[in-house]
This record gives structure tokens, C-alpha cells and sequence, in this order.
């Protein structure tokens, strides 16, 4: 269906002026000026039987184009938009782009506009795209039906933006570095159409090797999961996404009035699937640009030529900075390079190969080395010394490099001395860099990009739980008014789902809380039980290391705590009672729903500290056991101390794996938990228990 | 006396070739076309009466030349080298640039060749730059004596380089970017003059308002800080050090046979001195740029404004990530903004005045903004849309920015359609960047560097400690053969420069330990003492908590251990005995010997996890009271717990700073000491004590 808005047969265009140059006939013009080879009906209502524009009829109506119309680009001012969908509709015409502004990101007025307008379009079965957006660009179809004031080259390089501002700018970027574009989409308020329609369709489009895509948000977080980890393993997907800080995701809420989740979501989200993000429109480039030249390296070593020692060391210093792994030369091509290299070259890696490198000794140098089987890429770095000849330099790299199926890029530093390489190695598909770091960077790109595309997505497990008895709680303290969960109901809520929990008893009277006492051994831990009261201690509610004999005073002074607390009587269930807990390690295990992408789920090192360590992994929900896994693995601190640390024995990491798995599932099953997490469940050589959750649910399900 | 090297009256230039286009005469070409004011001489031994090369005449020795030359450019071969030094000083040529390589660079030969050189130059009281150097240009006196493919254009940036190759992109890149430099100087194997020579020099120079450099290794760290403190309130200095990774490091000291002390010591000396570190040569072309066309400003406060929502949410979110405070516009700045500008504009920080913005809406909105109170700095953000006209804006930007005193940067993003304003900004001194993030990146280096130039440096303070006893303990464990020093002998040390150590009793035999265990007051801690064992705990050699009755059993069981290890009857000194301490806050004090700066000092959390936490900060000595707070300060984890965490008591850091003064002092008396660490020092709400400390020494002082 998406193939209508690229590859139309023919293509109406309304709102055109006959009088004067509006924006509707900057986008005719455009159309025109890129040799669109369908028809064009530019469309205007006081259009008479003899209205031509451009040298192109033009009708009073849809309804009058007497042909078949695939696309209509719609331009006419906001309040007339909603109409002629319903003419795109009669007309059979299923695809319209509408470039008009005017709707939710000018306000309430628009807001209802845009609402009305989307009503229409389904009632109509005419798939929308924008509006408000700066149009559509196919390369390959020579269609332009944008106001940009830039066309981009022709290339395997699909973008997709939501702003279309700074989609002026990337196109003006592009036509400029000769960066080559397949299509360009603006996807503007995203009423209909939006990112996920799109990176889906360009999958399989022949024309897409690459997708880049700029976005402020995303509406509907996990189809584009879904959608994006299959187009994933076709093409690498590029993705600015802005509004990274507090401050600019207010501003990109003023900006389109759309509202987007936590980036930590976007983040996590973004790595699950394999998108490569980049910070910044000089970094998107150059990443593109490797990708799209080449292809991605099938082991992780890579191998550094230089013709000066410094570049090499700066090369060094970034492929560190990356996590690159640098090649170490096989023996046998150690050998080779010995015998024809000069004595004063430094055949390691970064394989130095001076100065005064004539192109021939970089022919050599790059023959002998592209075969060895210890070298999965190359990053060849050349400055402009002496007797240094750029452009021949260049040429033999193309030569030397063709066919050759081992990423190599390259890294002329300079300016217009080595100006005349760049372009032979671009046409040669050789990406080139101005500094070895941005080079680095793509190859770590490439390398992160290659291993994603061959991960097995990890198998969802199920547990056996007892969901209705969460339920059942839930919905009770939801119905008392309570939306904050804590003691043993929270405690409850996680052994209904297999997590294990400190034994807990709730006492009403000072005997029973006595004949408690001695039951579970003394000291005994006791605390306030009530759903008015979340932070226990802060009130006095919580007294640890209590004899029996010290019990029913306890017991009096705490439930007088609670009640100076509350300033009533009522709201106290009673005293919970659980014993001492022996000492483990304390972590927390959690999760919070995104508004974008659902639940997320935490791992990380627990007790009073949390805030202060700041040592947590993040994944989305479901969680797979190897995600589980990987979860634990990358935190900084608390892995390495569950592990065993030094003379420590190492704790139950199973356990957490399960309680995670079994978390994931109790989240996914009751969606209308917000926020749920056990701090500390604490872990031991064998075993654990978690002593305290809280949970946050919505007021709604 | 550097003056020679940049502004001689008459050089001459030895080793020129009279059949060859060798390096000599490649030299000599540069400096003819540079149009060098001065008098040439090139020398060349096979010269006759009437040998002229280039239209100059060529003697056949320096001793020939029958006027005053005031710089030797040598080109000889390395053997030769010496002796023309010889013929310099007997000239009374007090300056010698040796372009010839083969030296230190080129392995053992090489490096007696550069000492000979060394002795004659001092010898002779000529000064040397080099060898092994690209050259020498200031743009100012029209001096190019050098290879250098590519001359810069004029400029008030100096360029320091000890990579020739690098230096040549990097000339190549001011060319072709229009970025002007004062003087360049390649400082090959930096064998006498070197970068602390010539920052001093370009401290005075009037041509010169930025000092560029870059670097791989700092020969004379302690010096180099000095002078580069003084340079630093006057002008910026933006270094590239590279060699920051370890494979860094190693490629470094493969390429010019220097050794470079640790990365971390660099960054440290180099955020004390103020200088902006630049990672890679993008980040210091940007950098320099900056700062050559504007002065920093004088506040923190930025102030973004744009034609376009996705430009501002992207340099929100740079400004973020750079710690970039956003200005919140003052009322009355509001209110006239709104007077004029479009109802749809966003008056707020991004100012989005809106894709429609044509040049006098900047106009209106830069004027209007210029003169807030609350904005220290403009960034302004040009996107190429429809009605953008980049160059009429670029003009009305130059227009308004005209002797104003607050830095105006500029980020108009695109292509081909924007080019034509770059350079109108850039002869306004209107610094613009491809990237918003790039932008802000600078801003940052302007504000810090606002902030650094007018730090005042921290007194030293002294105290009262007793020198003589530390050196005593040091040099008799030195004389015994003991390089690594724990126990009782390093709390010693620590306790005469008045640093509070646990109580700490040497017991000889099971009835001394009695005794003491009964003084002291049980439980105690036992340690062996012995000089030859330093991980006590790891062989037995600790015992905490010993009651009174289990001293004797305790005393023998460790004694037993320590024998069994060290597997011979002597090398025990004894059992030390101490007090239980009561709990606090475990904090690490250290100083560690760099080969470049001397000692840095270091605070951090202390315990058995340091090496999992890294929660420590680093100075060089000597340290001032101030940077001791700030090296509290700046800690991620331990300053807030020492703040008092929560319902936690805030501890004594009045004697952690204390302490790390005195250790400073410390250090700074015995410099022979290599690394010293008290770990852990336990600190008290008032007090602490140092609980466990080793040191180790140098074989020689």
C-alpha cells in the first residue's frame, strides 16, 4: 500500500495557486524540476477547462481528473484538508501526503482539526501521511513532492524524518558530501502513518540497503520493537533520536506536542533491537556513510595502516575509546611485509609505514595485509607529507580494494592537499573520514551491527504463578483507594509469583504477636503494617533485632508512632512480624512502565544506597533467560561482587535470574502495575528472600 | 632568545643540495615563496665563488658567510650534524633548527648521535629545535623554514606539533578551513628546546591569542606546569595528547622513543593548569576557532535561538551533556519579543522564532536578545528551509553582532544552500559549526576557561612534622633491602607527619601480648610484623576480634603462618597489637610518583572494594587547602556519604583534609617515596584513624 506514496503511477496535487507562487506550486515545481515520469493533475477549485500551470492542466476537482490518480499531495489550507480526503476517498485514491500545517502542533483548534481529519481518512480507507510534514522524495522514481529546497543524490540510503526542518538541512548535507539517498519521507504529526509503516515497508524495498531515521518520539514503542527488529536483520537502521535531556525533551514536547517516554526507555529499546544511535548530525553521516559502502565486518579486529606515526597513535587512542579490538598480524604476513617494507617501518599494528610512502609501498602494504585472516577491517590513515600523492594513493586503494570483502575505510587527514582522494575513494565505496575517531566509531558501528544481526532473540519462558491471588490484592487496595502498596501485601503480590519472600506474619495484638515471636525465634524484625503508610521507618514503624521480652513494648510504641503519623486511629492492619534475615548480598530487582515502550525491567545493586551506586541494567519486558543473563552480567559493581569477591563466596545468581524471569512475567501479566520493585531481596551462597517491595499501580486498568 | 627562531633578520641553511631536489632545497623554495624579508645564505661545501642556487649565493661554510646570521636551518645528513653545531656557535649563531632525522627516533645510533649533539650545542651556546623536525613557520615575519606541503594562512593561533606528519594535515586543514595561525613549530625529539620553551615564548607574542598543540609526551612535567600556569591567564592553550589508552601509549613510545607518564596524570595536570584537552584534531579545529574569533563569556548562561524545533531540541540536548546552563530570558526581553515575533514562535530558551524566519526577523530577535542581563552567550541555530536566506542572514548576524561583547556562535546546518553564509560569518568572527553538539562543546571550553583564568591559586600551608623520623624508618628498611613497607613501621611514618594512626603495640612474645591485649582493652586486632610479608590477611597474618584469654593461642597460630610463608625462623618482628576501632567511614589517602608530573595524590572511598567502586579523585602536589575540599567535593559516591547520608551522621572531613595536606607534605619532603596508601582511614563523626598503610621507595633517593 506504502508504494503508492513512492512509486505513483499518477499523482494529484491540490491547492495549487493560479495567481501567485504559494507553497503548493514550490512543490509542483519540485515535482516538475525532478522529471517525474506518471501523470500530474495539479488541482485548483476555480481551476476553468483552460487553466494550465507549468504546462500541466489543471482541475476544478479530484472528482474531474478523468484517469486513475495513485497519490494525492494535499496542500490547501488546514481547515479544507478533512474535505478533500473525502474526495480522495470517492475517487479511489488510497494514499495522500498532507504537507498543510495548521493541526496538533499549532494547538487545541488544530488538535480537533487533526482528529476530524483522521476520522475521515479511515472512514474513507485513505492511509494519511503527515500532515504537516515537508513532503516525499523517491531518488529512483524521480519523484520530489517536497517544498525542500534541496534534492539529494540518487542511493541505497533511505531517511525518514520527523522534523522537517532539520530534514532540510540533511538533504541540503547530503546533495553537498554527495551522500545518495533512495527515499526521503517527512513524517510530520504522525496522525496516520509513522515510523513504524515506514521502516517496515522499506525492509524489502531493492533500493534500501541503509535506513536513517530522525524522530522526537515514537507513538507506538513496541510494534516499532517488533517491526524494527525485523527490518533489522535485513538493513542497519540509523537513528537520531533528540530530546536525550530533561531539558530538550520539554522542548521537543513545545516543539510537535507530542509526548515521549523516558530516553533511558529509548535507549534500552534501541540497543535491544540493534539500532545504531547517533547523537549528533555529524555522527549520523558519517555512519551512513560506512554502511552504506560497505559491508559489515565478519569478526571484530581490526588492523591500522598508517604513513604517520601520530595518526596511528590518535587511531589507537579511538579504537580504545571504542572497545575495538586491534588485529594482530598473522606470522606469515609478518614475514612478507619484512621483506619489502623499509627497516625503519613499525610492522605491528598500527603497521606504520612512514612517511615517505609512495602509493606503490601503500599498494604492498595493503595487498599483503588484506588477506590475513587475523584482520576482519582495515582503517587506513593517510596525512599529507612530502612526497605523499593523494590522488594516486587513492587510486591504488581502489585498485587493491576491489572486490575485497573486508570493510576498509580510510582516514586522509587534511584538506586540500588530499581533497583530490576523496572523491575516487567515495566512488570506489572506500567511506573516508576527516579524523581516525570518526572512523573508529563507524567501525564500531559495524562491528556492534554485525553481531546483533546474528543474535538468536532469547525464548520467553512461563512460570506456573498465581496471578489471581495478585490480582485479588491489587484490586482490593486499588477499590480501598490505595494506589501505594507496601509490607506484606507487596510481599505477598511477588510469592503469588514464585519469588521468594522473608517468612511475614501479621500480629493484631500484643499476644499475638508474643506467641509470633517465639514461634519464629527471636530477635524478630516488626513493622507497621498499613497502606497509609509507605515509609515505614521515616515514621518510626520499623524495629529490628527485637527479644521476645522486648516484644509487646515494641509493639505499643510503634503502633503509637503510626498513629501520631496518621492522626487517627484507624489505618493500621496491624504489626507484621518476620524473623532476622541472615546477611547476603543486597540487590534490587524492579520495573516501571514507559509510556512509549511498556514495562522496563531493573537489576542492580540494592539496599539504602541505590541512588548513591547507581549500578543498575535496564531491559524490556518479556525478558528472555539469557537476557536475564546479560542483565546481571553488565552492571559495573554487583556483578563482579555476586561472582565471588576475592575471598567472598560467590551468591545465588540463579535465583535472581529466576526472581527477574518471574518479575517480567507478573508485569506483563498485570499491566496496570506502574512501578514494582523489591529492595533488598537479599541473596545468599545458596537461596534468598526479598524483605521489602512496594508497588505503584495505576487507577485505572 | 626564541625570537631568532621566528623572526630572524638573516637565517642560513645548511644542506642544500647543488644537482638534487633533495629536503634541503625543498626547505629553501618554501621560505623563498613565503617571501622571507630577511637575508638568506645557503650553504652547501662543494659551493665555489659562484655557485647560486635559486638566484642566492651558496657558501661553502657557515664561517664563510660574511655577515651576522641569527637562525641555522640544518639539513645535513645526521652525521654531520654535530659539527655544523660546532661552526654555529663559532659563527655566533645562537639558534639551530635541525630538520635532519636519524636520531633518538632511529634506535641506539641515533640516540648517541643526538646526545653528542646535545653536549656541543651547550657547549657552544646554541639553542636547538629539533631534530627530526617538519620545520619552523611564522606567518607574521613570512617565515616557512620548513617541508611542510601547505602553508597556513595568516592568523592569531599558534600551533605547537611533536608529530611532523600531523602537523602537516593539520597545516593542510587551516588552509583549506581559512583558520589563520601565527606560528607553527614542529619540536621533533624535543633533545633541547621543547613545548614548556615555547609556550613561555607565545606567552608575549603579540601575534599570537591561542596556543594549539599537539603532543605525546611532556619531558619536563613539573616546569611544564608552571609556565603553562602562567600562559593560562593570558592565553588559551588547547592541547591533542595522545596516547591516552595504553595501546596508545605503547604506539607512542614506539613512534618517538619518549616515555609518557600515565593518561590519568595528563588529564589531571592538564584540568589543574586549565587546559582544554581536545580528543581528536575535529574537536581542537573547533576549539581553536572559537576561541580565535570570540572572547569567552563572561558568564555560564547560553541562549539558544533557531528557525528550527529539531535543531534546538538537538543543541538542548549537547547543551546538556556539557553541563551548559540554558539562560531563562529576562521579562522585559519576553515581552518585546512578543511585541513582534509570529504568535506560533516559542519565546523560551530554545527561542524558536520559526522555519518562516527571514534575515531582519534574526534581525529583530538577536537585537532584542543581545542586550538580556541574564544571556552571556548566543548560539544561533539556521536551518536551509524554504524562505531561509543564509547569506542576507549571515549579513544582518554580522550587522548585529558588531562590537558586542558577548561570544555570538553560529551552527547553520546544511549544505551547498548554506555555504554562501560561512564565510561572511567567519570573517565577522562569527565562529560556525557543522553541528549543534560541536557548538556546545566549545562553549563549554570557553566557560571553563572563563572560570580557570580567574581561579585564584590555593596557598600551600606547612605543617610542623617530623621529617627526620619518617626519613629514618625509610632509609633503614631501604638498607635492610625492604623496597615495599607495611605494618607498624608505615603507620609510623604516617603518625610524624601527624596524620592519626590506630594505636598500634608491637608485641615480642606471648606474655608482651598478654599484657598489652590487657592495656589495650580486648577484643583486639593481631598482625604480623614482619617487613618481607605485605598481604598479611592472604597468609594468616591477621586475627581480629581476640579476646583477652585467646591472645596466647592467637600469637602462636600466627606466628606459625607467617613461618610456614615465609619458610624460615626469622623476618618476624613481632605481633602488633591494636584496638578494635569502632565503625566509620573507610576512606583511602594515596600518592603515587608519575615519570612526568612527580606525585599525584589521591582520595577516595576506601575498604576491600576500591578497585571495584573507582570512586577516587586525583591532584598534583603540592596540594592547597582548597583542592583538597574540591577533591572531597568531586567524588561521585564517598563525598555524599561523608555529607551524612539520609538519617546517617556527616563525618569529620575536616581531618581528611588535613590528612591529605600532611601527606602531600609528606611526598613533597621525601620524594623518593613511590606510592603510599592508607587504606583504610576510618573516619568518625569527629576523628578517625588510619588503620592499615604500605609505602613503597625508590632503590635510589
Amino acid at each position: 500500500m506504502l508504494d503508492n506514496f513512492f512509486a505513483p503511477n499518477s499523482l494529484a496535487i491540490v491547492g495549487v495557486s493560479l495567481e501567485k507562487e504559494k507553497l503548493g506550486n514550490q512543490v509542483l515545481k519540485n515535482i516538475v524540476r525532478a522529471n517525474f515520469k506518471g501523470q500530474i493533475f495539479p488541482v485548483n477549485r476555480k481551476a476553468t477547462s483552460s487553466t494550465y500551470l507549468d504546462g500541466l492542466k489543471v482541475y476544478p476537482a479530484l472528482s474531474e481528473i478523468p484517469e486513475k490518480v495513485d497519490l494525492c499531495i494535499v496542500v490547501v489550507p488546514s481547515r479544507f484538508v478533512t474535505s478533500i480526503i473525502e474526495d480522495c476517498g470517492k475517487k479511489g485514491i488510497g494514499a495522500a501526503a498532507v504537507i498543510t500545517a495548521g493541526f496538533k502542533e499549532a494547538g487545541k483548534e488544530g488538535a480537533k482539526l487533526e482528529k476530524e481529519l483522521l476520522e475521515k481518512a479511515k472512514q474513507m480507507k485513505v492511509r494519511i501521511l503527515g500532515p504537516n510534514i515537508l513532503g516525499i522524495i523517491d531518488t529512483h522514481h524521480k519523484l520530489n513532492a517536497s517544498f525542500a529546497p534541496a534534492y539529494p543524490p540518487q542511493g541505497n540510503i533511505a531517511f525518514i524524518s520527523q522534523s522537517g526542518a532539520l530534514g532540510c538541512a540533511i538533504l541540503d548535507q547530503c546533495r553537498d558530501e554527495g551522500v545518495g539517498l533512495s527515499k526521503f519521507v517527512s513524517l510530520g504529526n504522525k496522525a496516520d502513518l509513522d515510523e513504524v509503516d515506514f521502516i517496515s515497508f522499506l525492509k524489502d524495498d531493492p533500493h534500501t540497503e541503509v535506513i536513517l531515521g530522525y524522530l522526537e518520539s515514537i507513538q507506538r514503542g513496541r510494534e516499532f520493537i517488533i517491526a524494527a527488529k525485523e527490518v533489522i536483520k535485513e538493513k542497519p537502521i540509523i537513528m537520531i533520536k533528540s530530546g536525550r535531556s530533561k531539558a530538550g525533551r520539554k522542548a521537543a514536547s513545545s516543539h510537535t506536542g507530542a509526548l515521549s517516554g523516558a530516553d533511558e526507555a529509548y535507549e534500552v529499546a534501541f540497543k535491544e533491537i540493534g539500532i545504531i544511535r547517533a547523537k549528533t548530525v555529524v555522527e549520523a553521516f558519517e555512519m551512513v556513510r560506512g554502511f552504506s559502502c560497505q559491508k559489515p565486518p565478519r569478526g571484530r579486529k581490526v588492523l591500522l595502516v598508517t604513513n604517520a606515526g601520530g595518526a596511528g597513535i590518535m587511531a589507537t587512542d579511538a579504537c580504545e575509546d571504542y572497545s575495538i579490538e586491534l588485529a594482530s598480524l598473522d606470522k606469515g604476513t609478518v614475514e612478507k611485509l619484512k621483506e619489502k617494507l623499509p627497516p625503519a617501518s613499525s610492522i605491528s599494528n598500527p603497521l606504520d609505514i612512514l612517511g615517505d610512502a609512495a602509493p606503490d609501498r601503500f599498494k604492498f602494504a595493503l595487498e599483503t595485509v588484506l588477506p590475513d585472516p587475523n584482520v576482519d577491517a582495515i582503517l587506513l590513515l593517510v596525512t599529507p607529507q612530502t612526497t605523499t600523492r593523494p590522488r594516486e594513493t587513492a587510486m591504488v586503494v581502489r585498485e587493491v580494494c576491489k572486490g575485497v570483502d573486508k570493510p576498509v575505510l580510510s582516514c586522509f587527514m587534511g584538506g586540500d592537499i588530499i581533497s583530490p582522494a576523496i572523491p575516487i575513494l567515495h566512488e570506489a565505496k572506500i567511506p573516508n573520514y576527516k579524523d581516525p575517531a570518526s572512523a573508529a566509531r563507524v567501525l564500531k558501528g559495524m562491528i556492534d551491527y554485525a553481531i546483533i544481526k546474528e543474535k538468536k532473540e532469547g525464548e520467553k519462558i512461563s512460570f506456573l504463578v498465581d496471578k489471581s491471588k495478585a490480582e485479588e490484592i491489587l484490586i482490593s487496595e486499588r477499590d480501598r483507594g490505595y494506589l501505594e502498596i507496601g509490607g506484606s501485601k507487596a510481599l505477598q503480590i511477588m510469592k503469588s509469583y514464585g519469588i521468594p519472600t522473608v517468612e511475614n506474619y501479621l500480629a493484631h495484638t500484643v499476644e499475638e504477636a508474643v506467641k509470633i515471636a517465639e514461634k519464629v525465634g527471636s530477635p524478630v524484625v516488626m513493622k507497621i503494617e498499613s497502606s497509609a503508610i509507605i515509609h515505614k521507618s521515616d515514621i518510626g514503624g520499623v524495629k529490628v533485632g527485637v527479644e521476645v521480652e522486648e516484644v509487646p513494648q515494641v509493639f505499643r510504641q510503634i503502633v503509637e508512632n503510626a498513629k501520631e503519623y496518621l492522626k487517627k486511629e484507624d489505618g493500621i492492619d496491624g504489626i507484621s512480624i518476620q524473623p532476622m534475615v541472615k546477611e547476603g548480598r543486597e540487590i534490587l530487582i524492579g520495573a516501571i512502565s514507559d509510556v512509549t515502550f511498556g514495562h522496563l525491567i531493573r537489576f542492580g545493586m540494592g539496599g539504602k544506597y541505590v541512588e548513591l551506586f547507581r549500578d543498575f541494567s535496564t531491559r524490556l519486558i518479556p525478558l528472555s533467560p539469557s537476557a536475564a543473563e546479560e542483565m546481571i552480567e553488565e552492571t559495573r559493581i554487583i556483578s563482579r561482587l555476586l561472582k565471588g569477591f576475592r575471598d567472598e563466596p560467590a551468591y545465588d545468581v540463579e535465583l535472581i535470574k529466576d526472581s527477574l524471569l518471574r518479575l517480567s512475567q507478573l508485569v506483563e501479566d498485570i499491566p496496570w502495575i506502574e512501578e514494582i520493585e523489591a529492595n533488598p531481596l537479599v541473596v545468599w551462597e545458596k537461596g534468598g528472600v526479598i524483605i521489602d517491595a512496594r508497588i505503584k499501580i495505576a487507577r485505572e486498568e
